[in-house]
């Protein structure tokens, strides 16, 4: 049968970030014609039994700072901005949707805030039955990074980057691909320093301690930007999967990664 | 506390049918003056404890009709008009919530595709943990009519008034309002016959006879119309829950239904 063939081949996660689908310097700005290039990668491609997880970039991350909901529920006025952070989401996710669907890739969003509940900021239920129908039946599963309800805080945030790392857990991932504004994981911030030098392919044990190393995020990344990415990163690849860190905003460095086809990139594996 | 007040007093449920925040005539045709003025009423009346379901009109029906979504899944090309079926629920949800956010209500989007999966059409199961969270904390949930994966079918389409039905007993509601484009229930189509005559009250027993005699619907309405309508309702009713349709087309109407003033509709109880 062919569902259950599709089912035997264990899932890539491909992880888009906030900063390639829209434009961080302003708040609300889409890259379209991005979206629509990586939509036609992603096409090309055709990787079965793929998992797209996108962040918030100019969407999410202004607001959820705006109104501090990271930290949970403090205050009334809050609880607008909680809406408005949620909704700003769905509309970056229904951009992103728009522009699969018109590849005619079966995509089909699921929305994080309706199905999981985070305490204290980690994931402590996740309904997984549509998820799991989805990729029985070969359609493409789009997750986003979102504002979520939490068992203590009332709410807060959950990044792409803690959704990444519990599908491919859950659903024994083959790899991670994840897809960023730079070609691939630096000593030191490439944007911030011109002698930053990259890695080629890191080992978990060299990954751990690049992490202490790296600095916190200076720019409005309310989930921690590479240094989250990273911390999030660590039981994943001590499970043995590994992940290819790309450059998403170059044309076809994504194609190429799904394909496995050689690119510029780092490789982190577990040795 | 606040808190385990709010958490006393009963939800009331509020459907706002698709026919009325869409023109059925012309396939993907927003109202949004009707949405912005529905918003508007929601927020005057501010009723505690609310839960609000919309149809999806022309946007969910024509193409769920054209790719035969209800009846599931059977070949390959369906795919696609599944994932555009559930996108542009999707787009509807979200112009609804935009004119409920900006009227500063704090409601908050529940995707039923999400968290739902039926089996042969009926609710299988439904993580409601988020939802639990938004009434405690006296958000405005909002649901909706969608496209959702079937155990058994692989895919088909849960109505609005399959949710509503579903979690007024689920939250044990206080009373359902039902929003259509008619002044309330009639013994015959009040848009074909001139001499149908509109109930101003109904008892369960004769709701079920009156069932009985409604003709299946003739519109593109792939969750059954009024007939369907009133099938869902029947054993709310029997668990004891209030029922009200009104005419959320005529100014005000909503708003009276919430605030339990007097307006023309169809009261239906128990006995």
């Amino acid at each position: 049968m062919k569902e259950s063939r599709l089912r035997r081949v264990k899932p890539t996660i491909l992880k888009i970030g906030g900063s390639v689908i829209t434009d961080k310097s302003k708040e609300l700005q889409v890259r379209m014609q991005t979206i629509n290039r990586l939509a036609e990668e992603i096409h090309k491609a055709s990787t079965k039994n793929l998992i797209i997880v996108h962040g918030g970039g100019s969407f999410g991350h202004p607001l959820a700072q705006r109104y501090s909901i990271v930290e949970g529920f403090k205050e009334d006025k809050q609880k607008t901005g909680f809406s408005e952070t949620h909704h700003v989401m769905t509309v970056l996710n229904g951009l992103f949707m728009d522009a699969l669907i018109w590849h005619n890739i079966p995509a089909v969003s699921i929305t994080p805030s309706s199905c999981i509940v985070t305490k204290n900021g980690r994931i402590q239920c996740f309904e997984d039955a549509p998820l799991k129908i989805l990729l029985k039946m070969a359609f493409l599963p789009v997750l986003y990074g979102d504002a979520v309800l939490d068992s203590k805080l009332g709410f807060t945030i959950i990044s792409g980057d803690q959704l990444v790392s519990i599908l491919a857990i859950k659903f024994n991932a083959e790899r991670i691909i994840i897809g960023v504004d730079v070609d691939g994981l630096y000593d030191e911030d490439p944007k911030a320093e011109k002698s930053a030098k990259m890695f080629k392919y890191l080992t978990l044990e060299k990954l751990k301690k690049l992490h202490s190393k790296l600095d916190k995020p200076t720019t409005y990344d309310v989930t921690g930007g590479m240094f989250g990415k990273v911390a999030e990163l660590l039981p994943v690849i001590e499970h043995g999967i590994p992940v290819t860190i790309v450059n998403a905003t170059k044309p076809n460095y994504i194609y190429k990664a799904l394909e496995g086809r050689k690119v510029k990139s780092t490789l982190i594996g577990k040795e």
